[in-house]
This record gives structure tokens, C-alpha cells and sequence, in this order.
């Protein structure tokens, strides 16, 4: 036991388990302790969920990390301090690890934030990633619309933070493809300004994609409004649709 | 044989074979004929190559389809036209096929144009899509830049295309991501926007991720700007790099 501890952040996909790659799937099947986030409110973790068909629990040790949703960096940071130690202890004992996580590491992911905890706490640990497909390609894929073609742009922007109406529609009227991830507070204001732009029927709606309880459709003139899950998105196309 | 026949569009990601997510894996194993891209100068088609892991020469048909390297719609149409007409007879004769491409079959891929031929001339053919991880997302994850953090927005844009010096400058300026694909071409005039925004040591090169030649740097005073490959692309981050 003298060789250096390792931690692999593995790219689950959107939620389809198949959508993980190969490299992450031999990850998981190599590793002696399995880290997933999850949430506080002790839902099972959707990301251990989805990895579930790729772990074998006899003979690999499964630890959630309790991460708060949240923004609030005064809530966030000694949790991700607190999931650093815990991963330091756990890969001094058992050497190889994965953290799992939702899409691809490094959009939107938390493992930027856990990793820089870590690295403070103990650098001597190996971090590495393994990309994964994010849920906007997955939606793109299951309804054929091209993301881009050509000379176009594609610009990919978390919605729940686009507060300011037209700054919104500036992003629309600009671009060929604009994806906006975390539409669900953000529905609302995304209609309108679909409305505004009649662009109202260059959109898609995309729903825990992969996961039990899949929504995906072209109407969004009859979305329900109130309805604001997390895991959702809208993909707007000012190009030819398919 | 009285099913329908069935095309399956696979992402294989980068270069990397093992970056294909299972789901494509399992595809290409299932399938009777595999097409695969190949430009006109007779190189050995690179997503052929990425694939051969995956392929049982003695059991599976193996089609390469002639498409050339330009722009230009009047010699890519025909080329097109030509493919699904390839296509068609072969997947009357073999049900299952496979068309290959590198990256995510959405992002600049050449199968949306096809497609589109395709379903001219043979609107019975089911056609479905499996998403593949693309270059830029293989760039982060091996140098571990993230690519959009919080409220950050992301931007994918053909360098090749961008000739504008004005416009390449707005853009480094408005986003905190950019992500310059193709870049190729475009290196100098992108290193140049670079030094004058001083964002020089904020960006990444990277040259056929995960493929045979990966050449990727921080560095970006020392390119070789005479050298200009067509899988290239440069991410420039204004936030945080790791």
C-alpha cells in the first residue's frame, strides 16, 4: 500500500446509463471506494442512482457526500471542506476512488469546488477527470435538432441566473443555438421572450433527460409555467430544425 | 426480413476510443454495416480508425463514404446525394447500420446533411442519434479547466469562420468561456486578440485530443502559427483556471 492515492471524477451523462462512457464505466469497475453527492434533504443520490447497473456493492464501498443546493457560498464551503476530509480519510485506506456526478465534470459540476478543497487539504492525491455527455447533446440527440452547422454559434448559459429580460433577448436574437440549462425558475421569463422574438416554435423543452420521468417536447405554448424542476433545460434554434 | 431498417448515428467522441459512451458501443457491436466518413485524398477514414477496437471484421461490412473537405455545397451536395444513395441499398440489404463520426454527432458533425438526404430518398429508414462527448470537453478534462462555473456562460464558436477581428474581441471580452473550434486557421489572428486583451495566459491549444500527435499546451507565446491543423481549437477562460 505505498503507491499514491487516486480520485477519478467520472461524467455520468444525462441519466440514461448508457450514456456513460467506457473509460468511466472501467473507472467505476476499478475503484475500491465510490463517492457520490447528494443532496441533505436524504434523497438518494441521483447520480449513485444512475451508476447503480456499474457497482458492484460486495465488493466496493459506496460513501455519499452531503452537498446543500444551494448558492449560498457561506453554506457550501464547509461542506465541501468537510466532503474533502472525508474523501482524504476514506482514499488514505483504500486507495482508488470515483466521484460521480451528473453531465460532464466541468459544466456546472461541483467538482471544481470539492477539488480545490482537496488539493488544499492533501495535494499528494492523484485528480483526475473523465467528460461526460451533458444533458443539453442528450436532449439535442433525442429530438434531432443540430446544436450547430457550419459558421454557426452556440452559446450555453445557466438560465436561472438571466434575470434581466433583455439581456435575454439580446442572447436570442445573437445566436443560431442558445441552451438554457436550469430553465425551471426560469420558464416563465424564457416564454416570454420566446413570445417577444416569435420564436416560440424554435424551442425545445427537455425534462430529467434519461432519468424515470422524461419530458421532452417542441410545444412550449402549453407548458406548465409553475411547474420549475431543477433539472431542466430549453434549447432555442434560430436555424433549420430537422 | 420484414423489419424496418435502421440507421444509428454514433458520437465517438475525441479520439480516445474508450471516450465512446456505452450506449454507441453496444450500437456499432449490434450492427451488420458500419459507414464511415472518409475524405477524398484515400487518408483511412479517422473515425473508422477511432472505431477498429470496437469492429469484428469478419462479421461486420465495413462502407466508407467518399466526402470531400470544402465548403463548397455545389461539390458537397453530390457527394451527399451519393452517400445516402450508398446508404439506402446497403441498409435494404443489411438491416442494422452504423454511421460513424468523431465528437458529438450535433456539434459540426457531417451526418445532419446527410441525413437530410437520406430521408429524401428513403423516408422509411428509422434514424436515431447517440450523443458523443466532444473535443472541448476532452481538452478541459484532461487540463482541468473548468469550462463554465455558477452563473458563467459558455461559448462554441468555428474560429475558422470568425474573421473578424472586432467581432473575435467582443466575444473574448463578453464571455467567460470561449471555445474556439477549428482553430487552426485562425491561430494567429486568435493569438493576436489574445495578446491584446491580455488574456494570452488564459487560454488552451490543443491538437488532436486523444487521437495519435495529442498536442496540448498552456502555452500559447511559443505556437507555431505556420502550423495549422484541422482538429485544433484553443478555450480561452477569463474565471478561474484550476
Amino acid at each position: 500500500m505505498t503507491d499514491t492515492p487516486e480520485l477519478i471524477a467520472v461524467g455520468l451523462g444525462p441519466g440514461d446509463p448508457e450514456l456513460i462512457t467506457v473509460k468511466g464505466l472501467r473507472a467505476i469497475q476499478a475503484a475500491d471506494v465510490i463517492f457520490a453527492p447528494q443532496s441533505r434533504d436524504g434523497d438518494t443520490s441521483i447520480a449513485l442512482q444512475i451508476a447503480t447497473p456499474w457497482i458492484d456493492q460486495s465488493r466496493q464501498r459506496i460513501v455519499t457526500l452531503p452537498l446543500p443546493m444551494t448558492r449560498d457560498s457561506g453554506q457550501l464551503r464547509p461542506a465541501w471542506q468537510a466532503a474533502a476530509t472525508v474523501m482524504q480519510q476514506e482514499l488514505g485506506q483504500h486507495r482508488r476512488g470515483v466521484y460521480l456526478l451528473l453531465g460532464d465534470p466541468l459544466l456546472y459540476g461541483t467538482f471544481v469546488y470539492l477539488w480545490r478543497e482537496l488539493r488544499a487539504a492533501a495535494p499528494d492525491i492523484t485528480v483526475s477527470i473523465i467528460p461526460g455527455i451533458t444533458s443539453f447533446a442528450a436532449a439535442a440527440a433525442v429530438s434531432g435538432i443540430p446544436l450547430t452547422m457550419a459558421d454557426e454559434r452556440l452559446i450555453v448559459v445557466p438560465a436561472s441566473y438571466e434575470t434581466d429580460a433583455g439581456a435575454l433577448q439580446r442572447l436570442l436574437s445573437d445566436f443560431t443555438t442558445v441552451v438554457l440549462m436550469k430553465a425551471g425558475t426560469a420558464l416563465p421569463a424564457i416564454v416570454e421572450a420566446l413570445h417577444q422574438l416569435n420564436l416560440i416554435d424554435h424551442a425545445l423543452y427537455a425534462e430529467r433527460v434519461g432519468l424515470a420521468g422524461e419530458f421532452i417536447t417542441r410545444d412550449l405554448r402549453t407548458l406548465d409555467l409553475n411547474h420549475r424542476p431543477y433539472l431542466s433545460l430549453v434549447i432555442v434554434r434560430r436555424g433549420e430544425l430537422l
